[in-house]
């Protein structure tokens, strides 16, 4: 069973409380350990990690979703696939002190399985695929506003790829500001448009810029601004 | 907007009824009309195809995991892939009558991409993400409870790779039957151990299996029993 003094971590960090410890013992068991201790009859977290991670994905593009509206859908796919990998989740599964809870078998821990990122990445959707059977989604997505959606606040998976965004957040620093993009002109023929859009702040030119939708062609004016106002380079 | 006939046809043959029909058109609009029409200020469908991948990608994760409890994840995540995936998604689009109600630009439209596959595949996904919005997780489960899980539960995922469930249900069409697994030796060095795995009904052993866990030897046994019946070949 999941020893004492995780289950009073869970409640004192995080607030969480299971009502099914054994789906939280699953959670903590890597196929080494069930394999060693098979008189036990216990299963890996192998189904939990199934599980768990598309509970994540949902959780994760749902934030993402509603906090970029803005960015078109190939930049949210991009942020997604930079936040659920191996390099974050592992991060997360250390930084909810995981690692140090995990049941091995003897082999895997003598072979230093225990802070290998791809066993901690499945440990950390493991763990949120029991937290979502026991409790349900709303629990998950409670549990990724602690671990998860702070990361994401503070910019770190963005790159600089929401320059619409981004334009505004730096030029409203100064209080506010009127930032408007105006369509220069299409060109191509209308199975390969472009569209030039100009983006403004209060009426003075900042950037130009072009693509085949508008959302493009505006993220790559806020982008043109970026550059001209030295925010990026 | 959305056309009236397709608002009747969702009510009666899905009893679904949008709270908000902007999301419903949005959608329904994709990238080409979009474009064409930028007059009217429209968004295309491909944010809400990217929330709805993520939510049908939970939803067919959760049947999946609560119908199967004794397939191991690998199995699980191979039917996954099966279901969520340009063919069945484009199918299940075909079924719901999507077809006759996106609106495409008239390039577009001359070129067929009305029946296009990848099309019709983002736009059932374009469909679950504005049904997710507007009226909650159960709704879209409720709608794949009409539209994909049918299609899982006729077997047509499966292959047969969950060979336990396979044998259990064959068995049973006759009255209850005793099935129960043996483990009759464990092989091997201690990281590379091979399970060898009995099945017998009443009594009667129908198969031997081997795996490098029990449940992909049970797994095995019971597909050697099922060859044995002449279930498979």
């Amino acid at each position: 069973m999941v020893v004492a003094e995780f289950v009073s971590e869970l409640r004192a960090r995080f607030g969480i409380e299971f009502k099914d410890l054994s789906i939280l013992d699953e959670a903590f068991t890597h196929s080494s350990y069930a394999n060693e201790h098979r008189e036990l009859g216990i299963s890996d977290n192998e189904r939990l990690e199934f599980l768990g991670d598309a509970v994540l994905e949902l959780t994760v593009s749902d934030y993402l979703y509603r906090k970029f509206p803005n960015l078109p859908e190939g930049e949210l796919t991009r942020m997604r696939a930079a936040i659920v990998q191996t390099k974050s989740f592992s991060s997360f599964s250390r930084e909810a002190h995981f690692d140090k809870y995990i049941k091995l078998g003897n082999g895997e821990e003598a072979a230093g399985a225990r802070q290998r990122n791809t066993l901690l990445e499945d440990l950390f959707e493991a763990f949120c695929g029991a937290l979502y059977l026991d409790q349900g989604r709303a629990a998950v997505i409670k549990f990724c506003q602690q671990v998860i959606f702070p990361h994401i606040d503070a910019g770190e998976f963005r790159g600089i790829s929401d320059f619409k965004t981004a334009l505004q957040e730096n030029l409203q620093q100064d209080g506010n500001a009127d930032i408007h993009y105006e369509e220069v002109s299409i060109t191509g023929p209308g199975n390969a448009r472009q569209f030039n859009i100009d983006v403004y702040v209060d009426d003075k030119l900042l950037g130009s810029g072009s693509g085949k939708s508008k959302k493009r062609a505006e993220q790559a004016a806020a982008k043109a601004a970026l550059v001209g106002l030295g925010v990026i380079s």
